[in-house]
């Protein structure tokens, strides 16, 4: 073949992080098949979803066999009831979103890669460590990309204070992954101010907003006002409603932002809508009910994270998050390197983490754990973690 | 906002198609709220779902609530039950591929835009009428185009023997969307042949394929000798078992191709994976029972299709497609433009199709009806037509 590839697939680490960590945890599993690995590693909820939910997805897949309840292609952007019901959503917190200011999405991911799609050539301000997928898209479209330390100075939540008054892309996550860090109004506002500024773009990846506890807490970017002139926001069920196999969720952008109107093109011309029996699904996840039986899951995972707080704590260890999100990270107590010890936690523990280096060359020496593991598992995973760490 | 867009998107067409069609559907309701609107327009089918894909896909749901069903992220690239069902059925047809060659995706339409992420600039072959989202996404990515022609004098299907022999990106559909014209093995030969001499990559979409009853025509490009080398197949279940709205297909690219290793980390980077329930439901859907129950509502849409022809005939209008293609592409009887004749279906007979300029200047003065409406549908969209052409 002769055509041209995209070079700058080869600026990239080799691997996709989470690919990586399944690789050695296969590797380590060949080699001892009769132990019994527990994860702490990936951020993958492990209860089963809402029955409500459960419930109508299976309405919504025997519907699909008979006259009355098939339905073929839907609109791009989403069913009219789910977006009506995550306007209504952003109401209750005060927030002004028409509903065709909501995209629905297969998933957090794929706009937060494929957002690039629209935009032109430009700066992005990645936090460091941060989830890597901000990242791997901005090298992948081509991006100059400047990284901002996040670390025990800042409470691993980066502000603009330094920066020069550049229109920058900015991707923010909060409750931070990995840090579980959570951003305070005023450092939201901060950041919105700078945004409007110097004319930059704040992506706000709200995955894990149902896992905020502390009510003075921002939820969402649009609770400061101006966001909706600088921000998009980018929500996910997978955390907050089990779908991380069923994948759905959505992206609010503002019509007064220019991208709006570019974001409905790309998704009219390459997407063709989340599965139907995922939107379905997530209706009723957002209902009043499906809201009460997510809520407990959530609050289940919430105790494990204070099991491996109090663990941590035991140890000595400081570590930042698990309050207001389910990851708690922690600078590695030992002298080793974040793969060090996530191979040590694997071959000498077979407990799996996430280490730190994964999420930017800020993360060396850090590891994460997340709260999404069953409770005995959590339980098992400590005494294991008690007699080697 | 100051930061850089895409400004390829001002050299798009204002709407995407089939919003466009849309648009003039809802206009056309509201100012005539009684009558009843048939659609021969987009590909969208209306027949339910196979019993067996309905019944598993309840399962998948109702197991993901419950402790032993309950599925996370799964592997992004696809579950390895459903690789192994789709290598299987290549193999089958005596072509060759690895489960570990096959993508699963949410449908065709996200992987044909979404290739570009893995290319550099190229120029793209693209046929004139073609499904629009080659040209669209093509020109997104900014990207150099060369249409080509299909018209009566090549049977609407285009040949590379006047082609320059320099690396293209090619885009093939067979059967064709919108002529529903299907190549011969020696066409797709001497596409096969070009490719490799000339260093191109052939992106071959074969969403129609179980369309095809000629059992002489090919139903993938892997067919052809070489193909592995020079070019990648893009497939879905929209049409081959009703899931337009459920969102499943794939994208196969041999491991000998240096784009697989790329579209394998653009994947991983910017997808999550096909719903679980979606690919429960697509596991089902090549099953023996599933591939019975879908080959039935593929013939009755292939009754309708030569409902359509006979009508077609009865007024000595030229068609192509319709045997091998849910699809019948005519040249308009009168001298009307394409909007012109779809606005007048539309408004004297409450008729959908579809525009041939819709699919590129080349379709200017054609238009396309689908067999995909249900049978009294088009028994009355057909006895409609007759009191206007």
């Amino acid at each position: 073949m002769r055509i041209a590839l995209n070079k700058n697939f080869q600026k990239l680490e080799t691997n996709y992080l989470f690919s990586e960590i399944a690789r050695r945890v296969t590797d380590f599993k060949r080699s001892n098949p009769s132990s019994e690995v527990i994860s702490l590693g990936i951020g993958d909820v492990t209860l089963p979803i809402a029955p409500t939910v459960a419930r109508e997805m299976a309405l919504a897949s025997r519907g699909l066999g008979t006259d009355s309840g098939f339905v073929g292609y839907g609109d791009t952007l989403g069913t009219a009831e789910l977006r009506e019901a995550i306007s209504r959503k952003y109401r209750s917190r005060k927030i002004h979103i028409e509903p065709d200011e909501i995209f629905i999405n297969d998933g957090a991911k794929s706009d937060l890669g494929n957002i690039f799609d629209v935009l032109g050539k430009n700066e992005v301000l990645i936090g460091d460590p941060v989830y890597p997928v901000y990242l791997d898209a901005s090298i992948m479209s081509g991006q100059k990309v400047r990284l901002i330390r996040s670390d025990e100075k800042n409470g691993f939540l980066p502000s603009p204070r330094d920066l020069p008054t550049s229109p920058f892309v900015i991707f923010l996550c909060s409750p931070n992954n990995p840090s579980g860090a959570t951003f305070e109004k005023e450092q939201l506002k901060e950041w919105v101010e700078f945004a409007i500024l110097s004319g930059s773009l704040i992506i706000f990846d709200a995955a894990y907003e149902s896992y905020i506890t502390d009510s003075a807490l921002p939820h969402s970017i649009f609770e400061i006002e101006g966001a909706e002139r600088c921000a998009i926001e980018i929500c996910s069920l997978s955390k907050s409603a089990g779908f991380t196999g069923i994948r759905c969720g959505w992206t609010a952008i503002h019509k007064e932002m220019p991208i709006h109107s570019l974001w409905k093109r790309r998704q009219n011309t390459k997407f063709n809508g989340a599965s139907y029996i995922s939107q379905r699904g997530a209706l009723a996840a957002l209902s009043e009910q499906g809201e009460l039986e997510n809520a407990k899951n959530v609050s289940q995972y919430m105790k494990n994270a204070r099991k491996i707080a109090d663990f941590l704590k035991s140890r000595s260890i400081c570590y930042t998050g698990g309050k207001n999100a389910p990851y708690l990270w922690f600078r590695i107590p030992t002298k080793e390197k974040s793969w060090e010890f996530f191979d040590r936690l694997l071959y000498s523990a077979g407990v799996v983490g996430t280490p730190g280096i994964g999420f930017g060359a800020g993360g060396e020496g850090f590891f994460r754990f997340s709260a999404f593991a069953k409770e005995g598992d959590v339980d098992k995973a400590l005494s294991r973690l008690d007699k080697i760490l």
